[in-house]
């Protein structure tokens, strides 16, 4: 496995993400030697879903594209439904994908993709409730706890994360 | 690196433990294919420090010394302030640590160890705030993000968790 130091990877996140979806792939990343960066629509402080403190350091217009391999995006309801509603993160997300940069969602954050259009035709999974979601944003959906489609990897829940964080390292290591 | 498949070990937690100090080497080591046990005083949930739930699924009477690798101690001040109490924790952890296996501790999970009795004239790492309990226990400090003294391994807080990871992984694959 080749190693990850010198990749720089984006965490999107806002108020309500759910802690280990978001913690387990960062720290993950930080022990291959990633850079983790954590993007939210404010900079700033922001809670999970138990009360989890992060800090953003930047936002969507502060990064740039060719500085970054890939965003990772945790789930927890409120976190993907507020992130979405923001042009700015929809079209880092999607300018990332087209630059076959690795897009990694887990749970409810296929929301984020799906209101960047990137799904179209794309193999995905993600947590059930957003399944009718994910469907009509044209993807196929299958509920296996990773699916790899290219350059992007989705994973169902926190269950998921031991297959969803090797996936990453994977993809990274052959990119 | 050997497959870690195979190998049981147990997380020995109590309400209050920090979140990542327990869930961030949990699923780490699962990623590895290792078999983790959530032990505590009464099996049952158990909240975070955040209240993130985990559900104990043994004490430590149910454990068979044989059958486990060794002992990972997350922090988290109230988690092993209660562990130390119980003799039948103090017992698993000494008992542990005489027959080879494996004892990491971060943060404030050094008491645990310091009520085993276990650490005079090895060296270790914590939390700022216990360095003077570990000292007078007879241990040697050191500031450091892992130390590792034969079979126990100690860091100092979550910043510390990449290397904290590695350093059990790393163990238990020489073991």
């Amino acid at each position: 496995m080749k190693s990850l130091k010198g990749k720089r990877v984006v965490f999107l996140v806002e108020d309500g993400y759910e802690d280990l979806e978001c913690w387990y792939p960062k720290i993950r990343l930080e022990e291959e030697g990633v850079e983790t960066v954590v993007v939210s629509r404010e900079t700033g402080t922001h809670e999970s879903k138990h009360g989890y403190p992060i800090v953003a350091t930047h936002t969507p217009s502060d990064i740039e594209l060719e500085s970054i391999d890939g965003v990772v995006i945790p789930g927890g309801t409120g976190s993907p439904d507020k992130l979405r509603r923001s042009d700015e993160v929809t079209d880092l997300v999607r300018k990332v994908h087209e630059d076959g940069g690795l897009v990694a969602i887990i749970c409810h954050a296929g929301w984020v993709p799906i209101s960047a259009g990137i799904l179209s035709g794309k193999r995905v999974t993600g947590y059930q409730a957003i399944k009718d979601d994910l469907i009509n944003a044209g993807a196929q959906y299958e509920d296996k706890p990773i699916v790899r489609d290219e350059n992007l990897i989705s994973s169902r829940h926190p269950g998921d994360l031991p297959d969803f964080a090797k996936g990453i390292v994977e993809a990274l290591s052959s990119r």
